[in-house]
């Protein structure tokens, strides 16, 4: 029963929810792997990395990622910071054969992700992306679905993922707003988890053709200041696409979607059956099949239960809920399993560079107005 | 191909609804029976039956409805009046032996009702009264589950049937709130409805405990009088109930139920299965088998259609919404084909009195505060 | 009040239903206009014709269309025939000088749609196309919402409508399957109503890329015959645009849509807020307001009702649902209105081109693999 | 900062649930208070207890639930033992002056419970009963909306509680059947859960009336025995009942719904608004205003959100969905900072008292089908 010791590179939402994942991951499958050791956490930010690490028990804190990438006493090196420093952290944790744990979207580009993927392969070590959406035992339950021929042969996807977060036009500029830091707006946000279900179900995407919008263009410079920055990616952008398999798929993604607040939404359509689903009711996926007698078919609203891959180690029985922290335990557990058993995994740093090159792809549709191949 | 001549009493909502029924269940089923001759109107107001009759298509009209029972022309009396007159009107037409047509409950009493039940028996002729949900393609296939015994044994009725039309207490007085035209509030309007559903999905009622409840006592005289009278029925009202047959029973009825608009609502439970229904989304009916695979068993939404009784009369495939008064067409379908052609039907008046002498039990379990027998 | 003379040519199920239609409008604002006199009726089925003209009441039959539009005793040329025909039987109707109500889509192509738009303008008579999603109160009303600003400046429309009506892959092939009766598949059949829908409330597309699939390639020539005859038009397409305005859209329609009845399904999002509708549950509208307060912010689901305009000539109330009949009811009752008032009406043959070439780019689109302007 | 030293009676289900929250609830309020201590755990299964101690953390394990109440170390002795210990635990535990944490029920009867929060207040300990739906932000909601006025006066509480857990009838018999160690079947299993829910938004129940229900008479003494036991308690029962405020209320509760999952679900209706909730859809609350403009009235879908007392400790926007752990945090986090700052809390030995005189009444109703007081 190794121990495994983390190095956090990110104090933010998402360092946060990692930490409080890797510890709730050892209660529910702790007879499985040892405790987690919160050796060392960075981020720029150093009065919030002070209070981080006393709040959530790193043994060190610096406001120099690099000392965690070098540490010896690393196993795994967790990043949660803005997009745009994912490459750089990831490849020095590679060089320094950590594991290592990113956040999503992998990088920028799907050259960055490539050239991570294949590092990664090379060391040797356990590389995890962190598309949660993966582990939501409604996805495994959907993929079963799919997987197993009852919903017949596939013929479309339709999905949207819409918040409303960023709708309010007085909100100060973010990180999200400025490419440099985020490589794209709503599509690398939130646009690249819909991908990453959707890619996990149905396989890779072969063409792509996208229409892009940014709807508010001009944003404070900080709350309440009066200079105005430029917005410089999408808020809003649709997609049609084919996938590798034949099956067409149509992909919506907006940060200022008037009252939709967490509507990772879709629907898969086969000539046997169909699904939805939507992550604002996290627990109900509605399945139809068409063997069902004509006079009693209809979607069926299937709550989460014990028969839905992962499910069980959170809750006894279906329909007590789960929610959005429950899955990043379930995303921990993939990791620390992986680490610690060698297990395997979807989300490695080959599939990351997968929703990459589909987003890669995307932007250069949108920027040319034209199909564009996945490649 | 016999005509079907009407002589109506009431010209108000239902006497206008009624008679677009016949026209169209002579379109619709018109090889079956012929057309309705729409002979003499009678309402006490005299300047609406006379504009009635033109637009309505009647004959003549009358502000006597002496006249329409006694009409040697008339084969049919329909009675859409208040619910006081139903008795006089109805018991004078079957005396003139004419089948009758009478908008639901039946009478103000249990007693009322039996007596017309044994005279139209006697009679001979046909007597319909129009519980119109029980001829909702809902209703025939939640009839059916039930009865197929697809559902198991069934242990429990719950439901409701609530609206807010009532709710405002500015509205002033009407007819409905006085107990010498209504009999009841709430509970003989809507909630005979709901017995009506149930009883003819569950079969007779046992016993009965009710809870009644007046919300706004008073009322203005007319609109914008300052006299104020005494508003002498329940608005809301709730029962528990043992059926015959050893199901539990709830009900609730509300005229002044915030937010809701038809929600005639009810869910079935039983040993193999459930279902539940809302008339507010008239077109579904939510299905539950536990024969399904445990993975994929939730409620069915199942959208009506030619599957189910009385549907494919009205539109070709399931999904293409019906409505209200498509129910109604439905019921006086029913009613003609009894008389053109001696068809089987379920609304008769002993069906009428059953709900009746519900409605009288829990009027007395209400007024003493114990448990009653329904007699 | 003037009589309005029918000749209906086309006795399939849109011909039953628009003679219905004229009864229940006459019956529902007969005050407004005189009795709908059923003349004629024409369909190349002898025996079907023979039937029908007894069932619906229609004085005569034939099986010549030509008779129709050219007898002196017919106001009105109704058309309710496979998509090919519309083109000739309206142009001969108009070169009659008729009153022209055509079902939709108006013909195969912008150009012949276009042709007549003009002929009609030039007669000066009534041209009704009949999109009778248009006259759904739940459109009146986000016609209304999205008109009054109270959503804010509209950023995206978002529909489908998908069917599986024809997902039986047994099923023998219809005229909807080839393309000299149909022009497309599921595109022209349930596509067009989608577009009515948005155009009517978003007004004209400026933009089309489209991607197009046959899923179920050969049907039985017959029921039950060995012979297989290719599908030749789209089972399934999906489409972005561009509105004029600038908002963004995707569409989509299915035929073979596993579990969607009646799936006409749309979302747009505003500035201000959003609203979206399906169908399938014809009488919720769901809207949401920013400008609620944030803590009780949420979608509000609308039952229509008298507030909404064209519910209160069939309903008194709100939640007492109306259907698909109703809808068209109001489609038939503005078509009379324009006739024997002279009113005016959105479903005009220019409104009817304007759909068919989206319709034509969209087809160009899906052919060309590119952005196609509407023109 | 002071520590809190747990003793633990009981390591089922819930004594694992609360484990995770004590050391959740440090994660997520750990400047408030600190680490958890796990100090003791007993547990009558000797090899369930030993497994359990050292998967949860705790230090020492017994199968003698006397030692941990007489623990010097134990601060808080958290009782999730079957309903028939939890008395006699309780009762020595506050006579070691322990601070207590007590699943729900708190006792079998109202005497009994009575006697625990008289000693509880005199000894001046924290004594909470682990009504977690009370710490459910949507209660919290719903009881501000309520104690707002913004729903005017409240006229009506309709509830259930339904499960199907227990719907097999070839599962074995479990302690929820035998009435010594439960007390009562669903309605002290489920149903107190609605009380609970219930009285802390409208207050207290004056009268009751009941009708209980055993469906399954016999179960299995173990899996697969021939041997057969009775079931000895309500598989489901219905009430209605009287609150002190004048509304009036409906409750039911079934262990054996079919297709009901974990539908703790309930509507109140007040003269100015409405709203309803059921747990399976944990993050929806409905609500319903009259004020609202008539065309655009309906129910909102409000999802949980910061908005709503609890929901941002857990997440930081609103669709985010928190599930049923994240909730048992939230109480454990009432209850630590009741220990350790002495604030405030709903769900004291009193409250559960008020819930435990609410089914005695019941209880006595249903056997004596009468309406009964609650004393
Ligand atoms: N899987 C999921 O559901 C979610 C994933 N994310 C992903 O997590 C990542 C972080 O997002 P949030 O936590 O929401 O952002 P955040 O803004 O809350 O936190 C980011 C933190 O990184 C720090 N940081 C910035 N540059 C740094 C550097 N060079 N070295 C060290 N620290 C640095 C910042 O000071 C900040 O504290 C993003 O890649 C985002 O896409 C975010 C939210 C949800
Ligand atoms: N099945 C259903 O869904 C519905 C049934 N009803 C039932 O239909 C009946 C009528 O209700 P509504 O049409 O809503 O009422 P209404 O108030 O719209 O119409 C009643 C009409 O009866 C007339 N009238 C009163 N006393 C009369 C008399 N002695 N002789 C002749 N005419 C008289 C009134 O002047 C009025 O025009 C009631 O019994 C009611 O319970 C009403 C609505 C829906
Ligand atoms: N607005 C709506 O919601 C709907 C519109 N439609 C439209 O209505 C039209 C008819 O569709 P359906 O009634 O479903 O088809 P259908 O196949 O039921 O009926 C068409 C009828 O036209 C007859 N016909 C064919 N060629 C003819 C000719 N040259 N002259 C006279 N009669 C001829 C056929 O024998 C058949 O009886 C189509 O254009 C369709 O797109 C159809 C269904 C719904
Ligand atoms: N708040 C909530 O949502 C829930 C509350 N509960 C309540 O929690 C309590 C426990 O229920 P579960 O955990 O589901 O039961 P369980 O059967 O899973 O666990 C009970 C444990 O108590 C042990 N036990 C029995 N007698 C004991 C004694 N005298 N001393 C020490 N240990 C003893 C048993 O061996 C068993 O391990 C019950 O009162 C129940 O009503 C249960 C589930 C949910």
């Amino acid at each position: 029963m190794a121990e495994v010791r983390i190095g956090l590179v990110g104090a933010g939402w998402m360092g946060k929810a990692h930490t409080n994942a890797f510890v709730n991951a050892q209660l529910l499958f702790g007879s499985e792997f040892g405790k987690p050791v919160f050796e060392v956490v960075a981020d720029v930010n150093m009065d919030l990395v002070k209070q981080a690490s006393r709040q959530l028990g790193y043994a060190r804190y610096t406001d120099n990622w690099k000392e965690v990438v070098a540490d010896p006493n690393v196993d795994v090196v967790d990043i949660a910071t803005p997009n745009a420093f994912h490459y750089e952290v990831a490849k020095a944790a590679l060089e320094h054969d950590k594991h290592v744990y990113c956040e999503k979207p992998l990088t920028l580009s799907a050259e960055q992700s490539k050239e991570l993927a294949e590092l990664a392969k090379q060391k040797g070590v356990v590389n995890y992306v962190g598309y949660n959406n993966v582990m939501n035992p409604a996805t495994a339950y959907i993929r079963e679905l799919v997987a197993s021929g009852k919903l017949g042969t596939i013929v479309r996807f339709s999905g949207t993922y819409d918040q409303d977060m960023l709708l309010d036009a007085l909100l100060p500029i973010t990180w999200r707003h400025i490419n440099k830091y985020s490589g794209s707006g709503a599509l690398g946000d939130l646009g690249s988890h819909l991908f990453s279900v959707s890619q996990v179900i149905l396989g890779d995407i072969k063409r792509v053709n996208a229409l892009s919008k940014i709807v508010i263009e001009k944003r404070q410079k900080q709350a309440g200041s009066s200079e105005l920055v430029d917005v410089e990616n999408d808020d809003l952008i649709v997609i049609t696409a084919e996938y590798e398999n034949g099956a067409i798929g149509t992909f919506g993604t907006s940060r200022i979607a008037a009252g939709r607040k967490n509507y990772l939404s879709y629907e898969i359509q086969g000539t046997l059956g169909s699904v939805y689903y939507s992550l604002e009711s996290l627990n109900e996926v509605h399945v139809y099949f068409t063997s069902d007698e004509s006079r009693d078919r209809g979607f069926r609203k299937v709550f989460l239960g014990p028969d839905h891959a992962g499910f069980s180690a959170l809750n006894p029985a279906s329909g007590i809920a789960i929610g959005f922290n429950d899955i990043k335990i379930l995303e921990v557990n993939q990791l620390l399993s992986a680490i610690t058993k060698g297990t395997d995994y979807v989300c490695d740093f080959n599939f990351g560079w997968k929703i990459d090159r589909t987003i890669s792809a995307i932007l250069m549709s949108a920027a040319e107005k034209r199909w564009v191949d996945v490649l």
